[in-house]
């Protein structure tokens, strides 16, 4: 089905707000099927609002439009899509109701305007809004479908997945699987899976990357979420046979998460001894609520100073060596496992920049220290970027080697 | 000046990438005075790509392309600019040589292919690219004007400020203020300073908000800087004489930002004490370089027993006031003054949620403790949102308050 989503605001237009909306309507709509072809956005103007509609239900099967539903003179988008589907505009009582007691609740003066979130085009299916006063509302006309949401994320994702949704998917179930990789590039990637992909029928297969990495998705239809399942496992396996190495999952979890999971199940402890990623990794572990069994501590010892005073690091080692070196990072993962006796114990020192860096030591240069089971490994990388993607990647390359070791 | 912003990306329309250069481009071109009317995004589709671009170019004066510049036969944007305006491509030989060169010292073999990134519409501008090897360009024709850039946003953006920039903005001097303010909303910003936006012509008076606050932005254009900041001034201190209190920058600087660079100044020492935030405010105030002057360390203690072991808070006292309480975020900013006796010392114990809460203690709820020269003042909070926006608000909260100090 050939998809388009239309966002409404000024304020995306004058980079004021990120258009979170159109990513996750996307990624939604793509799990279920659906073909995104465009993304567009206009401003609180009629004669583009109109226009772009038009335009939009002309080319694609279903359009999702967002904003536009609210009390004033510049929230339009129902009647656009009433007047290009020629629908009268209805009154819906039990919508007024709602609206006249929800602002009695508040204490707040209902206005004349506020009444135009209760008229929909006719034949409408509408859609509770359980975090604001303007529903939203399917309406489908001449093969056409189009669901209208409203602007804020925190109203339309709830309204999107709990009422729209099982409208407009096909009786069909679509199962998904993700799996992730990391430590591979997308183009080495699809070298490895060229002639799966290209001979792809039904599971298909499609490979994308972000910041945390590659993903392969593996995708069928079919008559029960088992069936599906028996059809994608077969494809997953031919996967694994291939990269298998490289996957740390196959059901789309954060590598941290894949991390955290893993040292629970396990009861094992953890705790990190941090330069520069400065609390970065204490701050990625502890995204995840739950994690206080397993997390002890992170000693952010950003300063020589504090080196010495919480890890026990030797002056003479820091002098000689410097505070970015095998030697320190070796100390600092030794002083932190003698104070914690963590499982495992992660030390990381190195040069973030863009500032620090000598003839000797380039920006870039990360030592990492990991203590698992009495056995010592000091990594030594080189990693690329600025300031905020070699911190990243030092925390990412850091969790991915303590998950080979889970 | 119309303009449109045209992304190029099938991962944008997957999902899986967050269109993060559509804000920052609208909110530069924004800066710059143009009017941005349209955002579009297509994939990498030759059909689509030319209908969209043709489109765009005729209801625009002034187009930005992001993507589609690279060495794949997916990668179409210049020629289809060359077939709209009727230009030949032409070969680059200065450009040739550097991707030869590039590949040289990365010891990769060259294809015919990656030429494809040395071809330009004829007459157009070239645009480096210093973290990548495709270049952008410029092409101005019958009164249009196309931007063509890389879609990687950190080839993007040093391209753009760099070198796209100043071939596109008017001969006249542009100049803003950013006022950015903490600790009040948007609604109740815009009703101090009702009268001077809706009164206004030059500067131009405009308010935004986004995750980290409230920014207005002032405006205007003239011959020189120096003319132009003589008129700002006097509307800044307008609006700094009915909002002065929440104030923390005329400058545009983030509020950390703010903190960091006031530490410098005066030479003042700072460390934490963090549970609840976990590393995040660490993670926060080394995200700036050269910081290590005055940010001492971080011990996030995120267990009990890091609490009693690297503060020195007392076993009864957690038992008798659990974790989450003023007494123990006492004890934990006293215990961190006795270990490092910085100038600034802060501690954070509370509910990020979603699990932990108690009947009497609920989610959100966070208590800060700030000792500055022999004061010490501990905050009690009750945080709305989920885990990061809990997490988020309490970071912002405690910056603002030491901001205060300074």
């Amino acid at each position: 089905m050939k998809t388009a989503i239309l966002n409404i605001g000024t304020e995306l237009l004058m980079g004021m707000t990120l258009n979170t909306n159109s990513e996750y309507l996307s990624k939604k709509l793509n799990e279920y099927g659906f073909s995104v072809l465009y993304h567009s956005v206009v401003g609180d103007n009629s004669e583009r609002i109109t226009e772009e509609i038009a335009r939009l239900l002309e080319k694609n099967d279903l359009i999702v439009i967002t904003g536009g539903l609210g009390p004033t003179q510049d929230d339009i988008s129902k009647e656009v899509v009433a007047d290009y589907f020629n629908l009268k505009m209805i009154l819906n009582e039990e919508i007024k109701e709602k609206l006249i007691k929800r602002f009695e609740k508040y204490g707040r003066k209902i206005t004349e305007n506020n009444f135009r979130q209760a008229y929909f085009p006719k034949g409408s299916i509408i859609l509770n809004n359980e975090y604001g006063t303007a529903p939203g509302c399917i309406v489908k006309e001449k093969d056409k479908i189009a669901v209208l949401l409203p602007g804020p994320p925190r109203e339309l994702i709830p309204m999107f997945e709990n009422y729209a949704l099982k409208h407009i998917v096909s009786k069909k179930k679509i199962t998904s699987k993700f799996i992730k990789l990391f430590g591979i590039g997308e183009s080495s990637v699809e070298d490895k899976i060229y002639d799966l992909v290209i001979n792809q029928t039904d599971p298909t297969i499609a490979t994308y990357v972000n910041k945390s990495g590659v993903t392969i998705r593996v995708t069928t239809q079919g008559s029960s979420e088992e069936e599906n399942l028996k059809k994608l496992s077969h494809t997953v396996s031919l996967i694994k046979k291939r990269l298998g190495e490289y996957i740390f999952t196959t059901e789309g979890e954060e590598l941290i998460e894949v991390v955290v999971k893993k040292l629970l199940e396990k009861n094992l402890t953890i705790s990190f001894a941090e330069s520069c990623t400065g609390g970065l990794m204490a701050k990625m572990i502890t995204d995840f609520s739950g994690v206080s069994k397993s997390f002890i501590t992170s000693l952010v010892t950003y300063s020589n100073d504090s080196k010495i005073k919480e890890l026990n690091v030797d002056k003479y080692t820091l002098n000689e060596y410097g505070a970015v070196s095998e030697e320190v990072a070796l100390e600092m993962v030794d002083g932190l496992y003698n104070k914690y006796r963590t499982d495992i114990c992660v030390s990381v020192t190195g040069i973030a920049g863009p500032t620090g860096a000598t003839e000797e030591k380039p920006v870039g240069l990360v030592y990492i220290g990991i203590r698992f089971k009495n056995n010592i490994i000091i990594h030594k990388k080189n990693f690329r970027g600025d300031r905020e993607r070699i911190r990243r990647s030092t925390a990412m390359f850091t969790f991915n080697e303590i998950r080979k070791f889970l």
